[in-house]
């Protein structure tokens, strides 16, 4: 498949869809048209059929789309069939958080190590996820390959954290910190969940 | 301040600005020049300008930026100093995160209450912020003119939580539920948090 010269703004598009007709789909409807799906999205029927030719199409004019195969494609493109692997730094309330609520496995991700600093959480398995000496994360994300790391410890120590991530391999950093890593290495990516500009946003749209 | 007509785009990089001048502001530095900011920030000198200018612009050719008043300038635009408040729906692991980790007051806003409907957190306090029965949330964010709501609840209350709020006359809905609110009330806007989003994106970003 041929990803070049997609924009962010398409691919951000994707998980939405993806959602979307997860829902359909659980709601037992087997088929919808650009325009029905444009409606329920907040979108327009030809910037649907416009994203969707980003990746040679999906349907038949006409003729709607087949749910369970548009959602099928969309989840081959995102990537959620390949199996990653991936691991969390830092188990605080946050990291605590993502490992009892969030369900990884079903956005294609098998969370298969946690690791702390802290010698009380050591050896603790929450919700069947392990707690390792953060000692020893490097050799745990070279020895099993793991895709993606998520961040979700202090201020201080992401930065270094990062980078040897990077280093050892990683693909991708799902960061939670305030810390912006800018581009630490060509072939580790990095997506960020910055609750703080999130807030911010907010209140600039509820100020007048 | 005439904020008609400034795009969703530039919006979301003022919080970024934020961000990087209060950084800036720390390292004790008093002065930054367009392409010193732009660099850091991996944006250009003419964007950084032309992002400003959508507010009337403030700097003065050549001279470049002066980073306290600037950063007062952008705290301004984005209504961080209008002493807006907040209160937390559902004191799950994620709420409990936000409570224990997040720095609201360092983005303007208040957090003065929690609610949960778990008998055992009501009347807890948590971080020196009181947990009440969710059944008093609606009288609660009447009486106090509460602005900003944050959801974490589970998703099943979560569409139902959202109209009465919007209807209490809560101007802002910050939710981390998957659920999509779409437009509940031209007055209430909705910023999400989508990790399931987030972390889809981040799976497409490292899929060849």
């Amino acid at each position: 498949m041929d990803k070049k010269g997609v924009s962010i703004a398409v691919i951000r598009r994707m998980p939405r869809y993806y959602r979307y007709l997860s829902e359909l789909e659980k709601d037992g409807i087997g088929k919808i048209s650009s325009k029905e799906l444009a409606d329920r999205m907040g979108l327009t029927a030809s910037q649907v059929r416009q994203d969707f030719n980003c990746f040679g199409g999906f349907g038949q004019q006409g003729y709607g789309y087949n749910i369970s195969l548009l959602k099928a494609k969309i989840s081959e493109i995102l990537g959620l069939d390949r199996g990653y692997t991936g691991v969390i730094v830092g188990v605080g309330h946050l990291g605590h958080a993502l490992i009892m609520n969030f369900n990884f496995e079903e956005r294609g991700v098998k969370i298969i190590a946690a690791f702390d600093i802290q010698k009380s959480l050591i050896g603790q398995s929450i919700n069947g996820v392990e707690v390792f000496d953060t000692a020893g994360l490097e050799s745990f994300v070279k020895g099993n390959n793991v895709d993606i790391v998520v961040l979700t410890l202090p201020r201080a120590a992401v930065r270094e954290t990062a980078k040897n991530m990077a280093e050892a391999g990683v693909r991708g950093i799902w960061n939670f910190t305030s810390v912006d890593l800018g581009s630490i290495k060509d072939s580790t990516v990095v997506e960020n969940v910055h609750f703080s500009d999130s807030i911010m946003t907010l209140s600039y749209l509820i100020t007048k």
